[in-house]
C-alpha cells in the first residue's frame, strides 16, 4: 500500500536548480508499485518543480534567467509587504508540482528529462513531498 | 469509492483571482480517501488552476498584472474571431488543473499555499471539477 | 487492471501544435476505467503538453507566437552547446504533461478544450505516454 512520502533540500543561493531525480527515483523503487502515477509537490510559493534536461546544467541556468527577465523583481504589490513578490509570480507559473508515469516501478522519463526543484528565493531548507497512486487490482 | 465531484464559481470581474481552497478541502474531507492525489480541474479554455500564497491576496492580483505585461491584449489572431486571444494564451500556460497530495484525508498545502481559480475572460459562470484518485487495498 | 499506454506524433516543423486528443480519447475508451485521472506526458525536453481550444486553431499558433516574443532564439548560455536552448525553456515553462479527470470511462475535457503537443525543436518523431490511474474497488 503506497505512502506519501518527503525528503528535506537546503538550497544555497537566491536562485537556484537542483535536480531530485535520483531521490525521486530511489522513493518510487522503493514504493513497490507497479503501473501509476507519481507526484512531486513542494509546499511552498516561492519555489517550483520543472522537468527538463540537467545533462547541460546551463538548461536551468537559462529557465532562472529566462524567468527574471519576464518577471523583475521590484516593481510588484505584495514588495511593499515581504520583498519577494518576484519569486511567488515564477512559482505560479511553473506550479507546484509535476506528475510523471510509472511503469513496472520505474519513473519513465525521457532520456534528458530531470526533475528539477526551482528555488527563487533562497538560501531556505525546501520539503519535497512524492506521492504515488497505483491503480491495485480489486 | 472516490467518486468526481464539481461546484460552480460566478467570477464578477474580467481578471479575477477567486481562492478556492475551502471548497476543495470540503470535498477532501467527504470523499474519505486516506492517501491518494486530488485533481483540481476546470474544464475552461480561458480560465486557469494555480497555486500560491492567498494569506496576501496582493499576489494574486501580481500574478494578473504578470500574465497581462507577458500576453498583452489585441495582438493575436485569434482576436480577429473572438476577442479574447490573450485570455487564451494566459489559461494554456498556467494550465488548466493543478494535483495536490492528499495523506490522511486532507489535502497536503504548505502554509502559503491556496488553490486559486484565475479569471482572465470574466464575467462567467466556472466549472470546477475535483478528482480524487486514492490507492485502495486490494 | 489499466496499463501505461503510447502512441507516436511525427511533426514536421520546427513549431507545431498537434491536437492529440482523439487517441487519448481512444485510448481511455479502451482502458475501460470508471473514475479517475489521465495524465498525458511526453517524456522530451523540447516539446510539452498543454491544453486549451482547438477549434480555431489560430489559438495554437499564437500560443507559440507569445512564446516565441517571451523566449528569444539565440541569447543563451545552452545554446553554445546545443541551438535549442528556447525550446528547451519553453518546454520547462508549460511543462511535459497534462493530468486530465475521467468520469464514467471518458475524459472530462470541456467544450473548448483539446490536448495538444507542443512541438519547439522540430521537425522530429514524438512519444506520447498516456496513464491512468483509477481508483478501484478493494
Amino acid at each position: 500500500m503506497p505512502q506519501m512520502r518527503e525528503f528535506f533540500v537546503k538550497t544555497t543561493q537566491q536562485l537556484q536548480v537542483i535536480d531530485i531525480t535520483p531521490k525521486v527515483r530511489e522513493i518510487v523503487a522503493q514504493d513497490g508499485s507497479d503501473d501509476g502515477l507519481c507526484c512531486v509537490f513542494v509546499p511552498h510559493a516561492t519555489a517550483a518543480v520543472a522537468i527538463n534536461e540537467n545533462a547541460d546544467p546551463n538548461i536551468g541556468e537559462d529557465l532562472q534567467d529566462a524567468l527574471a527577465k519576464l518577471v523583475p523583481e521590484g516593481i510588484w504589490r505584495h514588495d511593499r509587504i515581504d520583498d519577494n513578490a518576484a519569486a511567488h509570480i515564477k512559482a505560479a507559473i511553473l506550479g507546484p508540482s509535476e506528475t510523471v508515469p510509472v511503469k513496472k516501478g520505474k519513473l519513465v522519463l525521457g532520456t534528458w528529462q530531470s526533475i528539477m526543484l526551482m528555488e527563487f528565493d533562497g538560501p531556505r531548507e525546501r520539503r519535497v513531498i512524492v506521492q504515488i497512486t497505483a491503480s491495485l487490482e480489486g
